[in-house]
């Protein structure tokens, strides 16, 4: 079976077209997949979605900073969303035939690359993260760009590959592996918001729920529904059928109905596939089984 | 995206490995992928599992046509299931980026050019039979090769191409299309199979059950479980999760519980994500929001 990683970089640029296209466009020219392009004006942000093996990733993604780097300027660069650099973050995801020791082993070759060719400090993060102060985004992330400079004289933020500086226009990057994220929403049959709050924090791993679930209630005020809103961040670990469960079963003790639920964006075949097992109660089942997955694995 | 349609041509051989090894080797010298081989020597027959787009699966068939006409010899043939001809039933199944009618219109072609390239009758069957007697195999396949030149004398029974009587040791053949067959068993927690036989002909279509499902009560004698063994002939128009459940309330009724169910063989990847689309109750779902389907599209 051909190993297939995905890669989600975020540049900090959503407000000029012909960069985004200029980027986008010196990614396709390596031969690896784009499977999407979002680009935010609000954030100056876009957020592109790649596929291949170790060794088309590693060329798009020079590609992709080869660019960045060249036309995105950091010192003029505003907008609402949290940054760092001009490549911002870069997650390798495993997908199929390759495990997240592979794609944290490709994190750290493409940030050791980034960092010679580009001259740009590069922090690992998630489970590439080199110590667990260093995994989280967010705290790499915090006092962005403009303070960079100054959180960079700290021992603590000595960077895993390149100069103990930030590059003076592209600032930068973050680069790791992690677990596909499904966004999951479940709608309760209440507009009483509250009720997906208590839900919501009855599943979430920040007060005492699952281990790779985080979740808040909000309200969908057109519908006047309350809902769950669920990021699932390792599906494997923590499956979209057991939190669904949950949430039907804790929706109950209010005298509430799960009315549907919702996937936002793209979901792995596997997650929805073990829902299927769960519910039909297979028994022995191998995913191999899959007439798609037994095409891809002779193909 | 790459059409792609499997096709599970049965030969009258199961016996001479020599003989079953030589046609594989002719359909994998074409390109065309080979899935699956299985050989019963109590059958005398092989079924072989193939893949490809449409140019793919006629140069296999023909290739496949090629090897079985010059050594199999129905004269000679014994063995406990039925048969016609030498290659004895070709299949035609839409997977993904082809329809029903693609397939169909394949089987006329593959049939067009067997009964010209190896003068044998040809009749097509299922979705591409050519009148209602003649969709269902079994009534096609009946009297089997030995009484076929007699049957061929009446006027219903004249092949859809081909020369008015068999080819002396090749027989006829049967080409069409179908949808994929699903083979799935639901266990039952009580080891009385009159149960698993009244849930049996509850959803059976012959006896006024769901359109496209076969079943029949069986007792599991080692592990003392009855069952109920289905095929499903078309999931997209009986679905496994409907089945599942009507399963699960008929087993209420006589205080039994569902203790599992088996998928044997392979299971296209749609008919477990519809499973999951019900019983998570998603709202919206749309089968290209599944990442590896995405990424083939893409490809």
């Amino acid at each position: 079976m051909p190993r297939l990683i995905e890669s989600v970089p975020n540049i900090s640029e959503g407000r000029r077209p012909e960069v985004v296209e200029a980027a986008v466009a010196a990614v396709r020219a390596t031969g690896a997949r784009v499977l999407d392009v979002q680009s935010d004006a609000d954030h100056n942000r876009s957020v592109l979605s790649l596929a291949g093996d170790e060794a088309q990733l590693a060329a798009a993604l020079l590609a992709l900073f080869e660019v960045a780097t060249a036309r995105i300027d950091l010192r003029q660069h505003k907008g609402e969303h949290p940054r760092l650099g001009a490549v911002d973050v870069v997650p390798f995801i495993p997908i199929e035939g390759a495990t997240m020791a592979d794609c944290v082993a490709l994190a750290r070759g493409v940030g050791q690359q980034v960092a010679e060719r580009f001259g740009v400090p590069v922090f690992l993060y998630e489970e590439a993260g080199s110590a667990p102060h260093r995994r989280n985004l967010e705290d790499i992330r915090r006092g962005e760009f403009e303070g960079l400079a100054e959180k960079m004289k700290g021992a603590q933020w000595q960077p895993d590959f390149g100069p103990t500086r930030p590059h003076p226009s592209a600032g930068a990057s973050v680069i790791g592996a992690r677990m596909p994220l499904i966004a999951y929403n479940v709608n309760l049959g209440t507009s009483d918001v509250e009720v997906a709050k208590r839900i919501a924090k009855a599943i979430r791993h920040s007060s005492g729920g699952f281990r790779f679930v985080k979740a808040m209630g909000i309200m969908l005020e057109a519908r006047q529904v309350a809902q769950v809103s669920i990021n699932m961040t390792d599906f494997k670990k923590t499956p979209l059928f057991r939190v669904f469960e949950t949430v039907r079963a804790e929706a109950a003790r209010y005298g509430v109905n799960v009315i549907g639920s919702e996937i936002v964006g793209l979901v792995p075949a596997e997650a929805l596939i073990d829902a299927a097992d769960h519910f039909l109660r297979l028994e022995k089942f191998d995913p191999t089984q899959v007439l798609e997955r037994r095409l891809r694995e002779q193909g």
